[in-house]
């Protein structure tokens, strides 16, 4: 069985048993073991702060994106050997690890591309000079000057290679050291990423270090320099952010967590319609792509009820030709969900969203073994009046239609029923109706989508997350922000007034 | 005795028995009651959120920054009056309670302006369309729009205008409504701009609320769109951060907290020179104004140890002439803390400084009555390895001075010690040693203030916050952020990245 060690303080080192076990999610079997356990992690952040901070904060923004592109271009020469462990390790089909490796290449090359843009500087002022009226002289200037501290950066499981990249890219540009601690169920992908990374040497010394397993004490070691940057459960984000460490620094703590993403089908959409054809493609996307284990998937389906029982019975015949099964054959759709942890909770989401809503169809022929779940669609007519719908995240292959009666209030009404998303989607081409709907959702949503007949065929799709938009969402989405091109970067920074003689100021900021 | 009331829901109301007494913090005598026990302190942030929040995002940034030059007015127009007020509350002499009240005013007319310039617009885009690579019809934009919430601001009891008027301007002109808790001890002030505001019946009907007292279970009705501003002491921030409800609904908190600035004479300076008298001046003026209970002012004075006896020498000649007594008699220059909590607090903090530091000068002659405390300089030839000094913050007429051999690192350091600062100051003309600090110690910093012999005369001081620039710090700081111009305001809203077709975008957004 192989064991995953992680990087730290430059090399690799293995905890103490007892060992974590990480499974092959279509068979079931235990494949790997890691154990953080006895691992100096106090140590681990001072060796960031220490070494890999001062060593990137004297690159400029341009040679820290040379390095992002070669991370980049790693990543695409082993691109199926990445696949196959994703395969292997969380039985995603190669269409789903694609969108995770790929997303990974292409989130860094994107900041690699930031990085030449941004130049041959260390850090960036903020605006103008500003003047006080008493004085031409006397002037402010803001600068974004790197934190001294390090990034701990902790990830979720579904996306072990581009969630791992999309944080690493951001912090690493802003001139940041991260420590990063993947999902453990899936944390055969970044640890090989990571070790294809050091085999190629590319990175300074302490810029990146790897916690595989238990997070341990990391957090109480934390100081008031460091950030934290969290990907996952809203429970494990809301035990971060009343972390005793956290709170005596006041670390900056940027969270992503549960989110009931809606879309909304407006009433002006004819059956059989261009925009009909992407809003029930994109639904079933959602719903089948990584087995639904996406923290942008739609889980709630907003339809004017003259045409619920159409939409209906179309994604049900669109489900039924997404066979469920091994990842590896041919024509698999949905292969199985992550882990056997994650398979329970799924099952457990499921049996409750049943007591709150009608199953009107699930999928047959479901592999017994490994971690495999029906795909299911609910339906309820309770509205934003529906319980367990809005509040609880089922991160499984599952939706639930929410007929609505057609006004964009009502719409918005019911999408803001959950209390902060990442990602809203409105499919109209009505403008005036579609713009109501799309400002009333916007600040409950990270992210609106706004698909119509003028873009059907060129949309980038509710679920995927563009590096140079933000990502993250306000309220029980965890109300943090990463990505959004140069704002991802910022929460990597301190942003400094200074104040004195404009020619000193220009001499000094440039 | 006066009944401070507070105002919610339309109305003004008194909390029932026992009530806290608040006291003339010049004689000590007792001179007004409050109590917030029994109030529907729910009712008051769902009447913000119902009917405040709609009245104000109808408005246009132009009409509510009209409004905030109303209020700006009525102060104005009832200085004297605010000053009389401020005096009797809480002891300022008339220069210290100008420092509030103008800046209150001073504040409200900078957002009013700025509110002229974003126009006839009710939310603001963030930045160009960006662009995939895939569709040149397919574009994103971010937008700016306004929490649904209501704003709740915590304030400190040093400024009862200033902290009440710069935190309600930057959220009324972003478009949210506001409950506002003055500092108990000092409310007298808060309680009567408000009265003023409404019998001029200046603002929409919800979008102010004052509660007086104790915040009671005021948190624990904060909903997801909700957030909460706080300015004092680093525990009842903790406490904030922690709150079941901020921590379920990921609430944004901005904290401004303990902070002990530094300030750094350069090795170039000369004794006599304008930059030695401005340093000087800007030191006692830090020391005295306010009796030193200002967020931003130095507590430690870095000087090169060369000169540190002429520097003490000078500093002490300057604090023996500013007489500490009654702040209505003319010539007085230090008043007493504003209350007998603030006084215990002080002297408590002093006798810890000076197990750890040297006392080496204390005001003479100090009224045993009153909140009076002995204007004190401390010193300690210890560095970043002092003791307590680096720790605490005395929030009182008292400063260390810390000799420092005269290395930019050295000084760097030092700064640093203290985990995260809202000011530092540095003095000196040579511009590579100065930029060497300025950005050294910028990551700890929310405002570096850099005093040359070009701006000797010019300059807006070390402890003056402007609205243009940010006011905050991090680590032990808060980690916040206040005003710096439309800065401030963006802490109200969501940011959203919309998708969409390029010219429904440019439809939707302008």
């Amino acid at each position: 069985m192989q064991q995953l060690k992680s990087f730290l303080c430059g090399r690799w080192q293995s905890g103490a048993d007892p060992q974590t076990v990480l499974h092959d999610a279509t068979t079931g079997a235990a494949i790997a073991q890691t154990s953080s356990r006895g691992l100096d992690l106090g140590a681990a952040l001072r060796h960031g702060r220490a070494v890999g901070g001062p060593a990137l904060r004297q690159l400029s923004f341009a040679q820290r994106g040379e390095i992002l592109g070669q991370l980049a271009s790693v990543l695409v020469t082993h691109r199926d050997h990445l696949l196959d462990l994703s395969g292997r390790n969380m039985g995603t089909t190669r269409g789903d690890g694609k969108f995770d490796i790929d997303g990974a290449s292409g989130t860094l090359a994107y900041y690699a591309k930031l990085g030449q843009t941004l130049g041959d500087r260390t850090w960036l002022a903020d605006g103008e000079q500003v003047q006080f009226s008493r004085s031409k002289r006397f002037v402010g200037q803001h600068i974004w000057s790197p934190r001294r501290g390090i990034a701990v950066h902790i990830n979720a499981f579904n996306f072990p290679a581009w969630n791992l990249c999309e944080k690493l890219a951001c912090a690493l540009l802003a001139g940041m050291p991260v420590l990063a601690k993947p999902g453990t169920a899936t944390a055969i992908v970044s640890v090989r990423i990571v070790e294809l990374w050091q085999e190629a040497g590319l990175l300074p010394d302490g810029a990146l270090q790897l916690l595989v397993g238990s997070a341990g004490d990391l957090l109480d070691h934390l100081g008031p320099q460091d950030c934290v940057v969290f990907t996952g459960s809203g429970s494990t984000g809301q035990q971060i952010r009343s972390h005793p460490q956290v709170l005596r620094y006041n670390v900056p703590v940027n969270v992503e967590a549960d989110s009931i993403n809606a879309t909304v089908l407006g009433p002006d959409i004819a059956p059989g319609s261009d925009v009909w054809t992407m809003f029930l493609a994109e639904v079933v996307r959602e719903i089948t792509q990584k087995a639904g284990q996406k923290c942008t998937a739609i889980r709630r389906v907003l339809v004017p009820s003259a045409v619920a029982d159409e939409v209906q019975a179309e994604l049900v015949a669109r489900l039924q030709d997404a066979r469920v099964g091994d990842p590896a054959v041919q024509g698999t759709a949905v292969g199985p969900v992550a882990g056997p942890a994650q398979k329970r909770d799924v099952v457990a989401g499921l049996q409750n969203l049943a007591l709150h809503a009608q199953l009107v169809w699930q999928a047959a022929d479901v592999p017994a073994d490994g971690c495999f779940v029906a795909t299911s669609l609910f339906r309820t007519d309770a509205g934003a009046a529906a319980e367990y719908v809005h509040d609880h995240e089922v991160f499984g292959p599952a939706a639930t239609l929410l007929p609505y009666a057609g006004s964009a209030d009502e719409a918005v009404d019911i999408v803001a029923r959950a209390g902060g998303c990442l990602a809203t989607s409105v499919f109209s081409d009505d403008a005036a109706w579609a713009g109501h709907v799309v400002l009333g959702v916007a600040p409950y949503t990270g992210r609106v989508y706004w698909g119509s007949s003028k873009v059907f065929d060129q949309g980038t799709g509710h679920g995927a997350v563009m590096p140079a938009l933000v990502h993250g969402g306000p309220g029980k989405a965890g109300g943090g922000e990463e990505l959004g091109g140069e704002r991802g970067l910022r929460f990597y920074w301190q942003r400094t007034a200074i104040q004195g003689d404009t020619q000193l100021l220009r001499g000094l900021v440039g």
